[in-house]
């Protein structure tokens, strides 16, 4: 059912889709860019953090020579809204093999100025130029086939029905841990899902920078329904994504003093782990 | 043994200690300070990754209102020396109860041009003021004894003989994992240590950020003799930690492609885990 579903239509393009057009950046002057951050990667009226990443991936992606980001670390200092916005970007060292760079979010308030959102600081490679070797103790999750697991259009809302957000991503979570959106959380910090874009387009190094953090919280499934807001959040791209649909897992293992950690892995069809992330959150405990 | 040789002489305090000197900064102007980098924290010439994030750490704490980090990404650009260097920090938000700041390390060229070292950008919050929640699933590593644990000075040079900073560091590896000091690494990537100053100095938030980068690299178990130099590491504090040596666990399970990742968790001595880590690292295969 699910794979009919996405197979209906003729698939995006990489370049052609609908993230693409809502992610790409406008040089304004050299290490400036232009953007309007598009309502449609909202959750509950706040714009995706995995989408702003790639926002700023991507404007990192012109302004370095490098074009793969291989670790890009984000602090999350205020919350973004849909519309206009700029990403202002720096190169701090180029070298042959990778390349480090810097660049802010910004956006308006009332009288115009600009407000921080997000800065990050990322180093860039080239993912086609790492040699094959592999050699990984790291095994995919386990996780039923696409169709044993569930998305929002399965049923009655095991996602917000009023976030933009699910509408333009394909997410079927292993049922397993979609205990809390009826009403019994598992208690385990622990979130697994089939991840893919709504259109088809396939995953690059950019989409793998949402993937990481598009699946609901893992404190969902602790039994904390509330926002979680993101402090930090680190991803390292390790492989470029084969065609397909991806598994994302995302594991908590210590919550303590209003704070988690949220562990992710992105395995794709070739059973490689193409990106890790690690992020810290904010949790409003009782 | 061990014990009796770290109890030999009073314990140094916190505040009055080699590891205290050593990354004390010295305001030049406000956000400008002035460091002797120390030999005294060197591997095989080159100053740990960890010493300078602690030094970094430090002018963090000075120049945000908040005084323990919360999480600290730093990006390594060019190996340091020891020698004279200067870290330019700056307040980039400041909240109620998060504040975050942004530092570089920077050493003279030949003609005295500044060379950056590193950059990161940190999360500051005060770590007292956190409930005592804790809803933990991860567990202390399977360490033996502190006594069944050998250090450089147990045997024929564990740890490589010149390296300074061997001599500042109580570390006592698990003998699961000694394999590769003995020419019969595991071929697992993990590494294992009992772990503190060798001067008996507490464990603190500052030290802790030395911690997650003292060990030797996973790499050597996994039969990879040769330098691993940190592209990127992240590091988050949880937890003012306990007294008592802290347990350090280093994990890797994704080498591939010339990278890997190293995990590592910090315990103390409650059971706590204070600290959680990964850096993306290189290797040279083959």
């Amino acid at each position: 059912m699910a794979e009919a579903a996405i197979a209906q239509a003729a698939p995006a393009a990489i370049g052609d889709s609908e993230f693409d057009r809502d992610t790409a950046v406008v040089l304004r002057e050299p290490g400036v860019y232009d953007i309007g951050l598009s309502a449609g990667w909202t959750i509950l009226g706040a714009v995706n953090g995995g989408y702003l990443l790639a926002v700023l991936g991507r404007a990192l992606a012109d302004a370095l020579p490098h074009p793969d980001p291989f670790t890009v670390s984000a602090h999350y200092l205020t919350a973004s809204q849909p519309g206009p916005a700029v990403v202002r970007a720096d190169v701090v060292r180029t070298g042959r093999t990778l390349s480090t760079g810097q660049a802010s979010l910004f956006q308006y308030d009332d009288e115009g100025r600009e407000v921080e959102r997000i800065r990050v600081l990322a180093s860039y490679g080239d993912l086609d130029s790492l040699p094959e070797d592999v050699r990984t103790t790291a095994r995919p999750p386990a996780i039923p086939p696409l169709e044993h697991c569930f998305g929002p259009e399965d049923g009655p809302g095991p996602l917000a029905g009023d976030s933009a957000i699910t509408d333009r991503l394909m997410i079927k979570l292993d049922p397993a841990t979609l205990g809390w959106a009826l009403g019994a959380p598992s208690g385990k910090g622990e979130m697994r899902a089939w991840f893919g874009l709504a259109d088809g387009r396939a995953a690059d190094p950019l989409s793998l920078l949402l993937a990481v953090d598009a699946l609901p919280p893992t404190a969902f499934e602790m039994g904390i329904l509330g926002w979680v807001p993101t402090v930090e959040l680190t991803v390292h791209v390790r492989c470029r994504p084969a065609p397909g649909p991806l598994r994302v897992s995302i594991t908590t293992r210590n919550l303590a003093g209003g704070f988690l950690e949220e562990d992710a892995e992105v395995w794709d069809s070739s059973d490689r782990l193409v990106a890790q992330s690690r992020q810290l959150a904010r949790v409003r405990l009782g």
